[in-house]
């Protein structure tokens, strides 16, 4: 199996390098991954400059993990498939994140825009995160755990161009309980900004970091990780409002002037 | 009524400008907008150096038109919202853009993830964008069409929160054939990038621009655009494929090891 493997931390991001680790027991991995940390990147892509591409060996200075670009996920994606990979991937997975992308945080993450991107040329596309606390991070354990979910999901021969979103949960706070397929949550995330006065007397604004939700929709990614489940939510990009559309196309539209 | 108005394209893009004119027409405007182009940043935010504010005002130097900020569109409708508006909007605008959002272009659309912040806040938001064809934009025409299809949202009470995609097609191919409201067509663009050489003799890539969708599904927003008509898709954040998450509930999950 072919797997090309990318994140939105940095191709040098030890998430990734964990993910790499487990990934190699399915199968071949190629990373194509951004240069340098790009959270909260969403799908931006690169129009307005070139996007320069550096080869990246191991320690051996023989063997090719992969390509670092100075880009976005999606730009990664993109390059990768059209560009960069001799043969196109079985899989393409997008992690390991350092923190969880559940909820409206879906909308933001590069690590999930990356797997949409995968999604768009048809690929089965899985994005991977793990959740932390006080900075602690356990890659190699919450890797291992994503690879046996990504077994699981290709054991049940999912259709080309499905796209799930995998979560682990603060691997310190105790044992996982089990899996859970959850929706999305969609309520908002308490959010401020730290207003400073920078040196010269002008004032600054920085966005401030809390991923407390403060109600998240019950049985939801959000509630299913705090209680301590790895949560698996198969996306799609049809952001059509298809209920309200059917109402709005009973509306008497008048005429333009 | 309250309007706030940003894009993606810049606070200083005719677009904008051409839509403020028209909205002041509905209400007061204020304008918090990106300094700077930023086309295709999709749902990013910065998060990882600090957002830097200007006011701006008319030529006559006294009446405030609103704050430059050096971020992305999302940054803004939440800096906006939580720090520089005396009061809540009434309704958040985003656009007008250089450039039609329509089909998976929404997912990568600045102009339409200011706007999708502003629906994460509970504010009716509208994203607006005008097609073009051989770099010729009728703004001034463009935002006279989209004030009219707001007007006419308005005119239906939209509950709080709820979005909106605005497409005005090529105004040059011919008369307005009227409104559609369709959903957001979900097929592959045609990409490719430019591979050339820089004057070191290293590769570089750079994105081709194409926005030829080679098989649109029939009934979406590019289909209508390119009929002519003035699209609307109402949107929605909540990416879980729930058709697809109720089948894998049903998935006989292994134990974690």
């Amino acid at each position: 199996m072919r797997i090309l493997l990318t994140n939105d931390d940095g191709i040098y991001a030890p998430g990734l390098r964990a993910l790499r680790m487990e990934l190699k027991k399915l199968g071949t991995v190629t990373v194509v991954a951004p240069a340098t940390e790009q959270s909260a990147a969403g799908h931006s892509v690169t129009l307005l400059v070139p996007l320069l591409v550096n080869e990246v060996y191991e320690d051996d200075g023989q063997s090719l993990i992969g390509w670092a670009v100075e880009g976005r996920p999606a730009d990664c994606v993109k390059l990768a498939l059209l560009e960069l990979l001799e043969e196109p991937p079985d899989l393409i997975v997008s992690g390991m994140n350092a923190g969880s992308n559940a909820g409206i945080n879906v909308i933001y993450s590069g690590t999930v825009a990356a797997a949409v991107e995968g999604a768009f040329y048809h690929h089965t596309a899985i994005a991977c995160s793990l959740e932390y606390d006080k900075k602690i991070y356990d890659f190699p354990k919450g890797a291992n755990y994503a690879r046996q979910v990504i077994e699981q999901i290709l054991a049940n021969k999912p259709a080309p161009g499905s796209l799930y979103n995998v979560n682990v949960p603060v691997l310190e706070r105790g044992p996982i309980r089990g899996i859970k397929v959850m929706p999305q949550n969609v309520s908002t995330y308490r959010e401020k900004f730290d207003r400073r006065v920078n040196p010269r007397g002008r004032t600054y604004f920085w966005m401030g970091l809390d991923f407390h939700c403060p109600s998240p929709n019950p049985d939801t990614d959000v509630t299913a990780l705090a209680e301590q489940f790895i949560t698996v939510t198969p996306l799609q990009f049809d952001m059509t409002d298809h209920a309200r559309m059917r109402a709005m196309q009973e509306w008497n539209w008048g005429e333009m002037k």
